[in-house]
């Protein structure tokens, strides 16, 4: 799936910040992607950039509208329909992260037909995947993964990406979930695909490349969440990285959504070498990534210090700190 | 779903015995569920079963007609879909594993939904699964694991169901792939599901039960295998497996499908146990099950002594000599 760009950004009327959190993320890591937003009247959200009408963005160029928002259960309101429809209308492709597939509304399915525009339902992929091979392949290959969901691996995969980009390295952001595939305008939501297919679908996201290129890949889930451990296992050893990262959330208590207790960092980075192993001997741990957004300045710098002294790798929070100690350590395990 | 017996075991005009598989597996295992089969003209399988015609398979109680045939590339050809519509007419519900759906063919739907018939594509689940939870259910539940895909853990599976009911204990086979699907009746077909509920479909598949019942619980792949671990990790995961037997084949060079090298049986016992404490602190291996059918009769049963002797565990082939000392493993560990 490749997204045309740039992108207007659909946030209809939602009622808070948090449920445009999609187009924020794109808005954060792809700004020159990105002309503008729409909003519907009563629309609590706000990226900061300027709101347009369909005509305004096709002035400036827009290719695709990006519903970038989530409402509670994935569904799409009957008046956001009606929106969507008239993006189609004026030559627009739409693209969405939601449960349900904008090719199933006939609407929508009719006006995308009549318009000969693109739909693209990024939760599912239609490629015809293969199992995976787990030959080694050209190139470079980080992961990052976690000690649980929704710690940050996103973040931190997208901010060694830029760091490298800005040092000249030869670097790829590849996604695995609905709002990196948004934001890289590619990629594939691997916790969607079927189970047979997890590590062909990662082999497929990160395919041969230079020998000195990077692909800096998202990782999913935790090798110790009970709910989904399995697309963590698939994705790594679909992914065979050369160097991990693993991200962690400091005040979490039990590991989100299930009531199991967190792994430790040093159980992650064990368990991720044990198991990465078969697919790359080679496997290491580059460094930690701490989303101390929960922290005070102090405690943060703190936590980031001694965790760093305790596991002997750069310690990092991609949002305070920045990445670059672990680009540091990449360079100089691996080269520029 | 429940698929309602006895069949009618339908094996098209396929061209040698090992197409007819499921349809020997359902044979073997189920003979009290089988009134006959059904062949075309040409056809070279042959379960040992009486040739019915629709008429004589009815008579004798016939409920679901099975098509117990793989083709290459899983495409339904289009004279067996004549025969399938006239099933369907006969009044007949009708069961496969094919990749295709049956109610993807315009004339088997039409006459499913006339005749007000079931069709059941078993790879496929309709069930919304939930995400796994992880929580420990009670009852007790064995999984086989192997060194490799197609090392026979279903058939190890469905020898220590089978041992385990003749002995008066209670049990229940569980199937996670289609042809144990077709041999128990119910089931999920786990390496379809979407790889966000591979532990939670495992969870549906073996709920809460007696604390002196077992869930016998078929396995897949490898946690060995680049191409499936996460469905191995997942199914493990949600099993959480009391007792757990490694399966292996001694002749195998390579994991099927890929040139990865098999791990040893101890690698497996080790890795199956670090893995599952995460949702069953209490997971043990109670015994191993050796396919020795490319071993002459003196060379098997020297292996599978030495087997049994260097890892201090009962081990069997359960075709050669059965999985007795499995259960009295399992009766003297667990109670009858």
């Amino acid at each position: 799936m490749d997204i045309e760009k740039p992108y207007l950004l659909f946030l209809g009327d939602v009622h808070d910040q948090l449920a445009a959190k999609t187009a924020q993320g794109v808005v954060d890591w792809r700004p020159e992607w990105c002309v503008g937003q729409m909003r519907l009247p009563g629309c609590k959200a706000d990226t900061g950039l300027a709101d347009l009408t369909l005509e305004q963005a096709k002035a400036k160029g827009a290719r695709t509208m990006i519903v970038g928002v989530a409402n509670a259960g994935g569904v799409l309101p009957p008046h956001w329909v009606k929106e969507i429809v008239a993006a189609l209308n004026a030559g627009l492709d739409v693209a969405t992260g939601l449960h349900k597939r904008l090719s199933s509304i006939p609407e929508i399915a009719e006006a995308a037909k009549k318009n000969g525009r693109k739909l693209h339902d990024v939760r599912f992929s239609d490629v015809a995947f293969a199992t995976g091979k787990g030959n080694k392949r050209p190139g470079l290959r980080l992961l990052a993964v976690g000690t649980d969901c929704s710690v940050g691996k996103k973040y931190t995969a997208l901010a060694l990406d830029k760091e490298m980009r800005a040092r000249g390295m030869k670097s790829d952001f590849r996604a695995t979930g609905q709002t990196g595939v948004l934001i890289s305008g590619r990629g594939v939501a691997i916790d969607a695909v079927v189970a047979d297919f997890i590590s062909g679908a990662a082999e497929w996201i990160s395919p041969a490349n230079d020998p000195d290129h990077w692909d800096v890949i998202e990782g999913q889930g935790s090798l110790f969440h009970p709910s989904f451990s399995g697309v963590t296992l698939g994705l790594l050893h679909g992914a065979q990285p050369d160097a991990f990262v693993v991200c962690h959330e400091p005040t979490r208590t039990t590991m989100r959504g299930v009531q199991h207790p967190l792994p430790s960092i040093q159980q992650v980075i064990d368990r991720t070498i044990v198991e990465g192993r078969l697919t790359n001997p080679a496997i290491q741990c580059v460094g930690i990534a701490i989303n101390t957004e929960h922290l005070s300045e102090a405690v943060a710098l703190k936590t980031l210090e001694e965790t760093a002294k305790s596991h002997g790798l750069p310690c990092v929070d991609p949002i305070r700190t920045g990445v670059g100690p672990i680009v540091d350590a990449l360079v100089q395990r691996f080269g520029a």
